[in-house]
C-alpha cells in the first residue's frame, strides 16, 4: 500500500467507526447513508455535495454526543437547517467524507413569554412555523426574507432582509443561544436567559452570529419578538433615475421618521423581465417611462395610524411629483407589490445563467457604484444584461448579471471570473462589502481571501483553531 | 539583593525605560507623571488608583506607537474616556505600575454623512459634544444615559440606558470601529466602513463591545444615527404596586406599539428621598398613597403625532384608572419628570452609604425578584433601607440598599458582603444577571468569577491570551 492509500484507508475506517458509533449512541433512526442522503445534499442555490452520511439528532443531548464522537474520529460535520442559504454553507463538499447534521428534528418551541416578548426555540424550527405559533400572541420575529430558513441558519447567516431599516438584523433581535462546542466533551453552553440587558463580560453568543456554523452547532435560541404591525401603508412609485431614489428616500424619512419600514428599489429592466416571466403579475402603472421604481412601506405596531399614513403619503407624493422627482405612484396594501420584488430572481434565472452579487454600501455611495457597474458592463461585456434591485434604505444592492441563453457558450469560466473580478473591484472602490447578508460559505471563499483585511483573517483563523482544534466543524473554514 | 527586590527593580527600570521612550516618541507633552496624574486617578464612582503615568495620545498613530512600547516593556495600559463608568474599569489599580491612556485629546468628528445617517467619530469624543454637533442635521446617537461618557467608554460598557426599549444598546447602533491591538506591532485594525449590512465572516468588532478595553484600545467608531424625535408625550403615573406596573406596561405597549420609548418605575421610598434631598423638585401629585410610579414616554421621529399621542394616552389612562390599576396621572413634556429619576442616586447617597445593584431580568421575573429582595432585607437586615427604580420595559432594575448614616458603624465589610451575597443569590434564583449595563471591572470581578458560566470564563480567558499574550491591556482581566 502506498502512503496515500494508507491515508485513505485510515480515513475510511475512521468514518466507518464513526458511523457505527453514531448508530449505536444516537440510534439507527438518526442516521441516513447512501441514496437516502440525496435530499440533504443540494440546497436552494443548487450548491451540491456528496455527504458520507446525514445525522438527524432529536435533541441537544444527541448533538453533544455526536460532537464527542466526531472529535474522537476527526470527522467534519456540516450543520444544516432548511438548505435555503445562497452561499453553500449547509451542504458538504464532494469528498464523500463530510457528514451533514440536520437540525430538522429539533423544532420545539420551548417557551413563549408574551409579557417579555421573547421565545426560546430550537434551531431547526422554520421561521414560518415560528411566526405561525407566535401569531396568537400578536407577536412575530421581525426578520423579513423571501425564503423560509431554520432559526439556526438565520443566525449563522445573520440575515437582514427587507425590513432591516426598522428592525435590524438577526444580531439585533437575538438574546441568547444554546450551542454545542466542537471540543472533546461536546460541551453544551447554555446562554438562553431572556435578558435584554446583560453585560457581564464577553458576549460569547456574538461569535456564532454570521459565522455559518464555524464555531459550534447552535441548538436553540432566545429571540426578542415584536408586536405585529397594526398600521401599514404601501406605495409603489416610478422614478426618473436611481439618484432620485435617494432623494425620495430622504423625503420619506423626513415625513415618517422611524416608521419608514422598507424602501426597495427595482430597475425598469428588472421589472420588465419579471412581468415577462410571470404573466399573472400586473405592472402597477400599465406601462411607464421610468428608469426604476421604489416599493415603500410605512408600518407601526401602534394601531390606528392608517389614515394618517395614507394622508401623509399623499402629501409627500404630491410634493415629489410637482418637483419632478417621481413620475407616478400607486397605493396598495402590504401584499400588493412584494410579489413583483420577490419573483424577480426567479424571473431572471429563466432567461439564462444569473451571476448574483449581494453587496452593500453606504447609502451615499450606492448610486455611484450602480451607475459605474452598469457602464462598465455595457463597455466590457455588451452581451450581458444587468438587473439591479435592492434595499436602498440600508445600502443593500442585489446585482444580477445575466448571461442570456444565446450567449452562454461565449461565457466560459474565465469570462465569468473576469466579470466577478470587475464588479468586486468597483464594489471595493466604492467602499462596499462583497457579502451583505449571505455570509461567506464556499461560494464566497475566494472573495473572503481577497477582500477581508488580513488582520481579521488572521484573528478569525486563530479563533477557529482555539474553538475547534480538531477542525471538525463547518463547511467554510477561516483556516 | 533578594529575588523580590530584583523583580521590583527590573519592573521599575522597565517602567523608567517605558516612560523615557514614550516621552521621546509621543512627546513630553503627551505624558503626565506624579501629581499631574491626580485628576485621572479617580472616577465618578469614587474608584481610585495610583497610576505610574498618564499618556494622552493625540491620534491613532500615537496610540499604536504607545502600544508597541508597552508590549516591549510589558507595561499594563488602562484606556480611559470620561471616567463616568461605575465599575472602576478606567482607573488603574494601586500598584503605581499601571499607565492610564486618556483618549481625551482624540475628539475629532471625522465624518458626518446625513444621507447615510452615520458618523465616524474618535473615541475620546463626549456623547454630549457629539450630539450637539449632530443637532444641525436633526440627528443624534440614541443612547440615553444620565452621565456623559466618551464614545470609547460607551462601547466598552455597551451602555443601554433609558430608551433601550426603542433604540437598543450601543451594540445595536455600532457599525464599525478602529482599534489598536495589543500585539508587538500595535496593529491598527480599521473597520470603519459605514455599512448596515456586512456579513463577510467573523464580525470582529463585537469582541470589543462590552468588554471594557480588554482586547484592544478603540480609537474611533462608526455610529448609526437616528433622526431626533419630532413627536413626544410624557406621563407620570401613580401605581398601587410593582406588579401592576407590568400590567400598565402591557396596556401601553398594546396602544403605542413600537412608539413606546421608555417605561421607568420608581418606588415611593425612592421618590420621597429624592424630594427630601432636592427641595427644588416637585412631587407630581403633591402627595400620594402610591407604592410606586412609572415615568412613561412615547416618541417618534415622525412629526405631527403629538395630539394623537396625547389623546390616546388619555384614553389608556382613563381605562387604567377605572379598573384601579393607576391611582393618578400627570402629563408633561420630555423634561418634566426625568429630573426626579436622574437625581435619585445622588439623593440616596446623601443619607448614608449606598450599595448599588444594577441587575436585569426577564420582565416576567422582575417583580418577584424585587418583592423577594424587599422581604429578605426587611427580615435579615432591618436597619437597611431599600430604594428601587429601573427600566421596567427592558427588565433592568437598579436596587440601592442604603446603610443610613446612623448605622454605618454596625455595617462593616463582612455584613456588606453578606448583603451583596444575599441579593445576588436572589438575582440568580430569578434568572437575572449581576451587571445589566455597567460591565465587569474590578467592582464586579468577584461576581464574574462566581456567576459567569465556567465555559464562558474559560473561552474569554483563552481569547484574551490570544489577543493580548503579554497582558498589557485592561483593568479587568479574564485571566
Amino acid at each position: 500500500m502506498s502512503d496515500l492509500e494508507h491515508t485513505v484507508d485510515r480515513q475510511a475506517s475512521g468514518l466507518h467507526a464513526f458511523l457505527a458509533e453514531v448508530a449505536e449512541v444516537l440510534g439507527q433512526a438518526s442516521l441516513l447513508t447512501g441514496a437516502d442522503c440525496a435530499p440533504y445534499e443540494i440546497d436552494v442555490a443548487h450548491c451540491r455535495g456528496k455527504a458520507a452520511a446525514v445525522v438527524i439528532p432529536c435533541d441537544t443531548h444527541a448533538v453533544s454526543a455526536l460532537m464527542r464522537i466526531a472529535v474522537r474520529h476527526r470527522i467534519r460535520l456540516v450543520a444544516q437547517g432548511n438548505r435555503s442559504g445562497l452561499v453553500g454553507g449547509a451542504v458538504t463538499d464532494n469528498s464523500g467524507k463530510q457528514v451533514i447534521v440536520s437540525l430538522s428534528r429539533m423544532r420545539q418551541v420551548r417557551e413563549i413569554d408574551p409579557l417579555n416578548r421573547t421565545v426560546i426555540v430550537e434551531a431547526g424550527t422554520l421561521l414560518s412555523a415560528l411566526n405561525r405559533t407566535l401569531e396568537t400572541h400578536s407577536l412575530y420575529f421581525p426578520i423579513d426574507i423571501g425564503s423560509d430558513p431554520a432559526i439556526g441558519g438565520l443566525i449563522g447567516a445573520n440575515a437582514g432582509g427587507s425590513r432591516l431599516l426598522k428592525h435590524g438584523d438577526v444580531r439585533h433581535n437575538l438574546l441568547g443561544i444554546e450551542v454545542v462546542l466542537p471540543d472533546g466533551d461536546g460541551t453544551v453552553v447554555q446562554l438562553l436567559a431572556p435578558l435584554r440587558k446583560n453585560n457581564t463580560g464577553l458576549d460569547l453568543k456574538q461569535l456564532f452570529v454570521g459565522t455559518g456554523g464555524a464555531f459550534g452547532i447552535i441548538t436553540a435560541a432566545t429571540l426578542e419578538l415584536k408586536r405585529i404591525d397594526q398600521s401599514t401603508q404601501s406605495v409603489f412609485v416610478a422614478l426618473p433615475d436611481h439618484g432620485t431614489a435617494l432623494e425620495v428616500l430622504q423625503a420619506f424619512e423626513l415625513q415618517f421618521g422611524d416608521l419608514l419600514c422598507a424602501f426597495e428599489v427595482i430597475s425598469e429592466a428588472a421589472l420588465v423581465i419579471t412581468l415577462r416571466n410571470f404573466p399573472t403579475l400586473r405592472h402597477p402603472f400599465g406601462q411607464s417611462s421610468a428608469s426604476c421604481y421604489a416599493l415603500i412601506e410605512i408600518a407601526s405596531s401602534m394601531p390606528g395610524l392608517h389614515s394618517l399614513f395614507a394622508q401623509r403619503t399623499e402629501q409627500v407624493l404630491e410634493a415629489l411629483y410637482e418637483s419632478g422627482r417621481i413620475l407616478d405612484a400607486a397605493f396598495g396594501n402590504t401584499s400588493s407589490f412584494w410579489p413583483l420584488r420577490d419573483n424577480l430572481p426567479l424571473a431572471i434565472a429563466k432567461e439564462g445563467i444569473p451571476l448574483s452579487f449581494d453587496v452593500a454600501f453606504s447609502r451615499s455611495r450606492l448610486v455611484a457604484f450602480r451607475d459605474q457597474a452598469a457602464q462598465w458592463l455595457q463597455r466590457e461585456h455588451p452581451l450581458l444584461q444587468l438587473y439591479d434591485f435592492g434595499h436602498f434604505a440600508d445600502g443593500g444592492c442585489h446585482l444580477i448579471v445575466l448571461v442570456p441563453h444565446a450567449h452562454i457558450r461565449q461565457y466560459g469560466i474565465a469570462k465569468v471570473v473576469a466579470v466577478r473580478s470587475g464588479i468586486y473591484k468597483l464594489v471595493t472602490e466604492n467602499g462596499g462589502c462583497f457579502s451583505a447578508e449571505h455570509g461567506v460559505g464556499p461560494v464566497n471563499a475566494a472573495y473572503y481571501g481577497k477582500y477581508t483585511p488580513p488582520e481579521v483573517q488572521e484573528i478569525s483563523r486563530a479563533m477557529q483553531l482555539l474553538m475547534d482544534p480538531q477542525a471538525v466543524l463547518g463547511r467554510y473554514r477561516y483556516t
